[in-house]
């Protein structure tokens, strides 16, 4: 049963860009533990955004470091035990400093190391989960029963899923997918931004986990909850999205001009180009 | 002494129309064991071209992966210990599951962790090897005497040293250069597309072992032969090559056309542009 | 007190010209240990200018490589254990061999295990050090008491430093900053080419750390002293900047034309349009 709440497209919108304002005028230092198919792109998305990344991911410095950082970023996909062991430290210096931190499970569930690691970081409460649909439903330990996730509908199939692990760390879970999903333990929004080509660039999800720490760490300052930050995050990359594919149908060229977007779009203009839909959702 | 046979530039061409026509229908999944300094561009180039990457280069994972995945890439360009144990447990698996797999021996030869690597993976008989002149000359233990390979006919060079290793794996041997040539025990099929750019962008050669691997993972379907699956890959590749050369006459655009170009290459426009020559080539 | 000396605008810009020359007659082999983030743009930007990269940067190669390579890149940006050993592998490879090597002290003074590590790499006596002022400060031992280097004026804040540090290491020492300062024990070069968008590209400054020491390279065969190298490699960079910057006012497109640009940079340009200042500099 869900019902309409104070959290609407147009307050999301407004928050949005009042944390992209804020990120711009005083960057937030994000703390990137991410696979290395991705460094180099994540970097250049958040520096484009106008955010200071910093990919400190060794031992004896990764801790230490996400006390200071203003976010941390822990990606799952090429976990190393040099990088796992970085980010037990990332993690427990985040949550000694209060540092808000993103886990990003990539492909948790279908690989046993990363399945591993990813249970004991969900029990340190991330303030935001990012995955698609597959990956929180595997977080959550849902099985798919006779069909697999790509026969459902999209990021909907895990909405549950999403709610019920929300519930668990107290902060947000965000389910990628061509309508976005956030929500928290009682509320979703659902962002429906973006473009297919995100899907044909490598990293064009697991830079919007780097994105949602950046935005966490702005937060910090304007006291917006983790579902609003992650959701602000959602709808600037998707907005700069749009423009990308605008005049580019390939993905060389996509790629380029999303971090040509995210240089260029402004706050203003986030509100009458959001379509983003929240309600509160009330447990079974 | 060489006479023509069934392999004819017309079958390559339609071969490689077919292949990839079946690579995009069921988008093979590609595990990449690759350098740390192409593994963005080697997944770029493969969602372009409508494969599906995956860089399970991890012990305890990579494996596993293997024996599920379509085909498997694995190059030598940066081994870390921890890389060249996941390398040794993809190609256990890959070989155990029937998985094919490529082997790139980057600087074999020159360096002498990556060379004992190559010779213990060789033994393991990679489905598919793809490397330049020099790497496939060092690969089969041949010294070149006085001159070096760049005082020879480029591809030329290691012809004999291509099907010498063909034998021995009972698989394919491709060697990158002006003119490709891809060999089995008793065929060489020579393909003249492709750019000179493509060797002014990091990853040019290394990107197309992970598309043989997708192509040899597609020929799974087909039943069409290594040779015929190495040679298809080149052949699409570097046609796409032509293509983003076209009115990019400098590498930072040529890599970003070069993804575009893989993206919209299509099957029917291969026949009229390849120039491949096949023959069958009997052991002196 | 300083006066003016032989070094001149004209003869650092000659020098420049000569050894950009010299580079692409005979492709200087370029070592680079280097981060995560930067690898592949690092490659990208040695081969679009026309050297030759190789990341060789584990153990049992490392060493043996930097002594038959024309230049050694070690940048401290994402140090892994492996990394770490093979750093020192290196560098003692180079000092046999008397291969000059580059030191880029990433963040060095902000994170204890590369601090370490770069201080005891300074003993060994890198032929170049390259970082922004902060890091040179740190390296140099400074404190910056009341204030940051933020509050102060860019690169000049350094320039003790600097000539303290080259002054040590018998080599010389640059400071990225929106004016270039180049320095060693005696002397000082000034070069106010470039762009600000090279700091919102990841890799901007570390990439410029490679061609210096493609340009390290280049000077075995002319003899010119570590200072115009680094200041050589400096005014080539930034100019090419400048030429990506003409028209592309985003991050993203920058980066792929500065690629274009390294590639079309032309010897005979760069007297013309060098804005370098040179003075000898005499301790207080």
């Amino acid at each position: 049963m869900n019902a309409r709440l104070e959290t609407s497209s147009e307050s999301v919108a407004g928050s949005a860009a009042n944390l992209l304002s804020v990120l711009r005028a005083d960057p937030p230092l994000v703390q990137c533990i991410t696979n290395a198919v991705v460094t180099g792109f994540t970097a250049n998305v958040l520096l484009a955004l106008g955010a200071a990344p910093a990919m400190v991911d060794i031992t004896g410095e990764a801790g230490g470091f996400a006390a200071i950082a203003s976010g941390v970023l822990v990606n799952l996909g090429t976990p190393t035990p040099e990088q796992r062991a970085a980010m037990r430290e990332a993690v427990g210096g985040a949550g000694t400093a209060g540092t808000p931190w993103v886990l990003d499970p990539v492909a948790v569930g279908a690989l046993p190391v990363r399945t591993a690691l990813a249970h004991d970081l969900l029990a340190l409460r991330p303030t935001v989960i990012r995955g698609n649909a597959s990956e929180i439903l595997a977080l959550a330990g849902r099985t798919l029963g006779g069909r697999g996730v790509d026969a459902l509908d999209g990021t909907e199939a895990a909405a549950d899923a999403a709610r019920e692990l929300a519930g668990r760390t107290g902060g947000a879970v965000a389910v990628s997918g061509p309508v976005d999903l956030v929500v928290d333990a009682d509320t979703e929004i659902r962002i429906a931004n973006g473009d297919a080509l995100l899907t044909r660039v490598t990293g064009g999800g697991c830079a919007l986990g780097a994105v949602m720490a950046a935005f966490l760490g702005a937060a910090r300052q304007t006291g917006d909850t983790p579902l609003i930050a992650a959701s602000a995050a959602t709808l600037v990359y998707t907005v700069a999205a749009e423009d990308a594919a605008r005049g580019a149908a390939r993905p060389g060229s996509f790629a380029v001009r999303l971090l040509d977007a995210l240089a260029a779009v402004q706050p203003s203009e986030l509100a009458a180009r959001a379509h983003v839909d929240a309600v509160r959702a009330v447990a079974a």
